[in-house]
This record gives structure tokens, C-alpha cells and sequence, in this order.
């Protein structure tokens, strides 16, 4: 495994600022054996980007993507599946910032169960993307220093 | 980054068998900037691992989960997204082993465009459990040897 | 078109309860015309039928799946697409009892956007299942009685 | 229910032209239940139509999408779910022309097992859009005249 995974718990030892929310498993998200497939918890890691750009940052997808002509998109993932969750479950999702680079963001991310016990712990790395010229830009202010408020 | 990705490299270079098969991407698979959501591509990686469980290893996801009680979660990931894939393109999907233990086993898995350039490469740990007893076990023969076969 | 349709609004018209809730159009939910993937539009709806029995009928699918092996499966739809919906829009989502049987009940579901305009219109056939024994079974008691509230 | 059910049986019932293809049920596809998750039944619908024009009519999604900015929303569906389907089979997948209107067209799907015994019926109305100007437009010439051979 990649020293990414270290890296989050050693942030949140450090105790930095997160934002969360909470997310509930639904019937759609479980397999056969009754608990998330997989790739389920990667919509719900998009899900929180997206709540985190809006609510933590001020500026949604929407407003990106349709206005701004901005992506976000993920680069590189680490994750690591600890426990299963189950149907009906309330996940508690929580956002860290990791690293900063210029035209790129590394957050870490973590799902407990109710008791606080970690069920998914992961890393990625997302860059900004002018969506016209297909090519990365630098993270354009205000939007960096709310990024960096998390970090 | 974890020293995973650099294994795939690696072990490719050594020209261990693969399991291939190619994989259209779909109009349902493409996100308003008309390439592939990345939590689409592990919906590609798990469909993979199931054709190689039942073309490859001669033992499908139906037969271990419904009649063996055998399952094969995926416990870590690590992923890097080099290129966008837009709709309509056809992507080689490639499997190869990169470690056999016990109760698991790490894959790496490698999709390409039409020219053979990367598109996504990653590296999938997968456990073997009893479904029942909730618990890891040793992957039974003669599965165990025909996995090796691939590495 | 089929009648049951035309049903919806008349049982509209009448004023009936609805059980109402919002859902975000996430950037997951989207196509590469940037409007709103059908498919997606019916998970909408399970979740929506979820939280009803979960918040409105006081049983959720948890509990309904995992202790008292039943199921409610979607036996026959009839969906409108009246008008598209976009990344980052909050659509109301409301669902209502057209009729109750023994084992079945149908409901109509109607996502509307923030101006309260349609923008799909669906009617949803679900059948009470022993999940052990794969039948209908009759709809118990009090599940019954809360559910005739709806209507 | 609507009377296009009936419209299918009776359009097979006169042996039109089916396009048909093969469909595997995976993991992802199901529900902690074990069977197929109904809002799937939908991407497998989208990608028979996807199938249909690329192989059948010789106009892929990526050419009318990205090249002609044409897109073929579904406005409509009446679904019947007759029967469960169950991790790792294979169904068959047919599509007919119902009706052909100028800038829509209604076509019917069947999904069968493999003793061709019914497990989900469908009728979906489609209807060419300029993707632009969002308004829909008479489905051009020579696809009109290639949709009316499986009519």
C-alpha cells in the first residue's frame, strides 16, 4: 500500500478542519451479499466532493462546470475497503485537505459507521481542468484559499 | 503514490500471462464532459474480475456465491486515471496477477485505447471469505492453481 | 399511454397525502447531453420509496429485508420524461397511494422542479414478497393501515 | 396498465424483425435480494438501444451525439418486471419497431431467459432531439428508412 494512507491518518491526528456529512446506504448500493459494491462508495466519494466544493468552498458543480467551464476531475485513488456496511446504514463521511499543489488538491477521505469505526479510509487526487482546453489550470482565487482553509 | 502501480509496471514488463477482453463504453458510463465517470471504471474493473472468474478460473461469481458460499470482496485499490475515454470508444481491458497469498490476491488491471495507450491502470486487492461465517479463508484448490497460472 | 397516468392526476386533483422529499441531481445522475440519465431517474424513485417506508410507514427496507424477510419489489412502471433535468437542480419529489390491494400497491411518484413544474410523472406497481419463499404475500398489518393513510 | 403491452405482443405475434442481442446479468447488477436491481433493467435497455443503432441502424450514439448533435431521449416507458433474473445468466435481449412517428419512435423490448420464458417486457417511446436547439426534430433520412425495416 502507498504511504497516501498513512498520510490521512497523520492529518487527522493533527486534527484538521474537515468538512462532513452523512450518507445512507440504500438498497440500490448493496450487492448480493447484502453489503455497498464497491463502486458505490466512489459515487458516494463524488457525492461529497460535490456537497464540499458547494457548501464548503461556494462553488458547486454546476456552477463550475455550466458557468466556469471548470472540472474537477479525480486522477489517482487509494482506498482502502476496512468493514462492510450494511442496507439501511448511516455513514458518517468526513473530507480532509491533504495537499495543495497548483492546479491540484489531494483530499482524504473517511467513512465511519455510527460507533465512529472506520469503514472505508481513501485518498485522491483531483485536478482542476479548463473542460474546453483539456488541459489543467492553476485553481483560481477565492476558490484556493477556501481549499486551503481545510487543509 | 504507493509502490502498487510501479509493481503493475513491472510485472507487465515481464510479460506474465493476462486474461484480456474488451469493454465499450457506454453512453451511461459518460458524465456531462462526455468521458467516463471514474466510479464507472471500477463497475469495468468488477465485471473483469468476474469474466476471468468464470472464463479464466472455471469458477463463476454464481457458482462461488450461490452455490460455494464463497465471496471476493475487494479490500484496497489503487488507481491512477491517465486518460479520458469518451462514449463509443471500445477499451482493452487487461488482468494479470501480481500476488497470490493465503485468502487473497492482488491483481493489477490496465485499460487501453484503440492505439494501446493508457488509459487507467490499477491495482486491486481481493480477499476470499466465507460469506457466512463473515471470515477470510484460504483460496481452495484447484482455483489457487489455476490464479497462479496468471502470475 | 396507459391509463394509470391519468390516474396520477386525478388522485392529485383530490388532494391526497403525499409523502414528499428533495433530491439533488448529482453530476453521477448526469449524461453527456448534461441532462439528467433515465435510468437514474428510477433509483430516484427507490430511494424515494425507501424513505417513505422507512420515515412514513415506520418500516424501513432494513427491517422489512433483514428481519422479517420480506421484500417489495417494482412489478410494472409507467414513467413520463416531461422535461429534462440539469446538474445541481433540487427537484421535490412526491409520492402518493393510487391504490391498495392485498398484496400490491400502487403508487405515483412526481419530481417537480423548483417552479413546481413537472418533470417526470411515474406510476409504480409494488407487490409485497416472502423473500424465502419468493410469493406475494398479503401486506400485514399495522404496514397496512399506515400505508391506506397515503391513499 | 396501458394498452402498449398489448401492442407488443401482438407487433411479435407477427413476426417483425427483432434485433437482438445478449445480455449477462453481473454482480452489480443485483440487489441484496440476489436478483437484478429493477433501475438496471434500464442501462441494459439503453445499451440495447445503443447496440441497435450502431449495429442495426449504422449510426452509433458517439456519431449522433458528438458528430450531428442528435440525441434519442426515451420520453416514455411502460415496464412490466414478469419474472427475477439472478446473478450470471445470460438474457436474451430483443428490440422491435412499434411505431414510427416523424420525429419519434416506439419500440418494444423483451427480456428472456434462456428457456425463452418472459422476464421483463417494455415499450419506450425515443425521440430525435437537436441537442442545441433542445427541440425535437424529424428523425433524417437514411436512418428513418433503416428504423422502418424493423418495423
Amino acid at each position: 500500500m502507498g504511504d497516501g494512507i498513512d498520510g490521512i491518518d497523520a492529518s487527522q491526528a493533527a486534527g484538521k478542519q474537515a468538512f462532513a456529512t452523512d450518507v445512507t446506504v440504500r438498497f440500490g448500493d448493496c450487492d448480493p451479499a447484502g453489503i455497498v459494491f464497491y463502486p458505490r462508495y466512489f459515487e458516494m466519494f463524488n457525492n461529497l466532493v460535490e456537497d464540499w466544493c458547494a457548501q464548503g468552498l461556494g462553488a458547486s458543480f454546476r456552477e463550475l462546470h455550466l458557468e466556469r467551464g471548470l472540472g474537477l476531475p479525480t486522477v489517482h485513488v487509494e482506498t482502502s475497503f476496512i468493514a462492510p456496511s450494511e442496507l439501511g446504514e448511516v455513514l458518517r463521511a468526513e473530507l480532509r485537505v491533504q495537499k495543495l499543489g497548483g492546479a491540484s488538491v489531494t483530499v482524504s477521505i473517511r467513512l465511519a459507521g455510527l460507533a465512529g469505526e472506520d469503514r472505508v479510509r481513501a485518498s485522491l487526487a483531483l485536478v482542476m481542468m479548463d473542460l474546453k482546453e483539456r488541459r489543467a489550470v492553476r485553481i483560481p482565487e477565492p476558490l484556493r484559499s477556501r481549499i486551503a482553509a481545510f487543509a
